[in-house]
């Protein structure tokens, strides 16, 4: 599977969900274990007393082969006994767990009370499942992403899940971040990594409650001072999020929703940037920003385009 | 279903699992809401960080109608999809759990962690499946019955399921008990009851941790004061338990294993016993205990024979 694994540089890639999930698939099956893929955190939640991690779930199924394409979210052939279970008990089901999903959910946090890290319960279930990266959860505290609406301030998956991310994004928080830190974990990750790669995942609220971690960025700028590149993906295409609510969010918030809008979000961090052909116009403009610009297709479809994109992106080190 | 449901005495039966399940259910379609089942909790157990309760399951599944009648535990056309992912993560799956049946574990400890009462969590669950009857678990305090073997002392589940009640049982214990002590809700429902039921559950590891509990003889002593009846049904038909470990145990602990040795260890209690027509011809012996015998057919293989059982329970009471 992956053609470079256990040999040459470690490699990193900072991600959310789907996006993030589909190019450090692509990564892996170049560079398997060499890949560290940090998560964010943000959009976790309890539900029915147990820890619910989407986007490392999404992450992990992915790395595992396990997910489930046509959702987009969850496991391939999942079903729903549990669920109807838990609704018959009253339940609230908006946020759909489906029997193997729940499985996940059910051992991490045993283990978690149990006293175990979630650093390491996460490891073990990725091992149980056969991923040969490694995905790290970007913190061990609490941080959660809110959303403020007109009806207030929203929990991220009451915003993103159960309003179907419908109601206009006013304004963005991560309660609990300025307590929280990186993981040594991560950190070190980074910090030895020689590519460092941002995946086309939303820059507010997937990419940023990572970056606004404390210890991420200098993490990040440690590595940049012994050679590495920061390679961020643009996860808007043509002006559109390929999934998700980024380009309405990016544009309710101010900033342009475009690959050069996510580029100007970068600029300060990143060495070079990955736009998708249809933005090849936008190379000139964000090459003024400093960043070296990259175009290429990137539509991950399927395996085999996932695995193309992430060879673009890693060739971006191997000719540096 | 209920042919003097809401007018008349109330009834309380103390029952483990699935003998006393079914006489529940019998007793149910006769009085519906007038009846109370005690359920023991010492066969409560903890998997996967979600307390697992066999026995008070057991006959809420059955008064629920959901009952796996095949399996004689858990519910009707079960999955097990999740079970099959937990034991991908490495998880000790010896203690099958269904999706649906995950699901009530899943509840149950999640309103327990929110600090309900555990009594009021379990009737809530109840009142969900439409359970007409109350199932009361025994007390809000931990007690957890104990095997003594060859091999040392196992928890009850250790001996039932992984084990298959295969080793001899050299002792019994409950450790826990002497700090524990009935619900209130318990103590009101025996007290008030005009007829007490003793199920035809196992008579040391079912009814055992009932009896024991303090508060529960106290409250019988209380009912039998005010005319109650105490009706205990032989779970030993011919020698034989119906089904379970009873028999073997009722003998390796020094008891006769037949309707007459478990007549015995209830004459204290008891006002009447109520044996199977194979046993008729100990209906002398048990009399000379001082104890009312009916003779009757306890087999109960389906509904029908379930409320013409629990029908000849009720009349030993209208009669009296």
């Amino acid at each position: 599977m992956a053609d470079g694994a256990g040999a040459g540089p470690s490699v990193v890639c900072l991600a959310g969900g789907v996006g993030g999930a589909k190019l450090a698939h692509g990564l892996q099956a170049h560079i398997g274990e060499r890949l560290t893929v940090v998560v964010n955190t943000g959009d976790d939640l309890e539900r029915h007393g147990l820890l619910v991690m989407p986007d490392h779930d999404t992450v992990m199924y992915t790395l595992a082969g396990l997910a489930n394409r046509e959702l987009g979210w969850g496991l391939e052939g999942e079903t729903f006994e549990a669920a109807g279970m838990l609704e018959r008990y009253g339940e609230e089901t908006w946020f759909r767990l489906g029997d193997r999903d729940l499985a996940t959910h059910v051992v991490r946090t045993a283990r978690l009370r149990s006293g175990e890290r979630l650093t390491d319960v996460c490891r073990a279930l990725q091992t149980s499942l056969g991923v040969a990266a490694a995905i790290l959860p970007m913190t061990e505290h609490e941080v959660r992403t809110e959303i403020r609406t007109a009806d207030g301030w929203l929990a991220f998956q009451d915003y993103f899940v159960r309003r179907h991310q419908e109601p206009e994004v006013l304004d963005v928080r991560f309660p609990g971040i300025d307590r929280a830190s990186a993981t040594r974990e991560v950190r070190t990750a980074i910090e030895s990594a020689k590519l460092i790669v941002i995946a086309p995942s939303n820059p507010i609220v997937s990419v940023g409650p990572i970056l606004a971690l404390p210890g991420v960025r200098a993490a990040i700028g440690d590595a940049r001072m012994h050679g590495a590149r920061v390679v961020a993906v643009s996860g808007i295409v043509g002006g559109k999020a390929l999934k998700g609510p980024a380009d309405r969010m990016l544009a309710s918030l101010g900033h342009e929703a475009s690959a050069l809008g996510v580029a100007r979000l970068y600029a300060d961090l990143a060495t070079d940037y990955v736009v998708d052909q249809v933005d090849a116009t936008l190379a000139h403009a964000i090459g003024a920003l400093g960043l070296r610009t990259h175009v290429t297709d990137t539509i991950m479809s399927d395996d085999a385009a996932r695995a193309r994109c992430a060879g673009e992106v890693l060739r971006i080190v191997a000719a540096a």
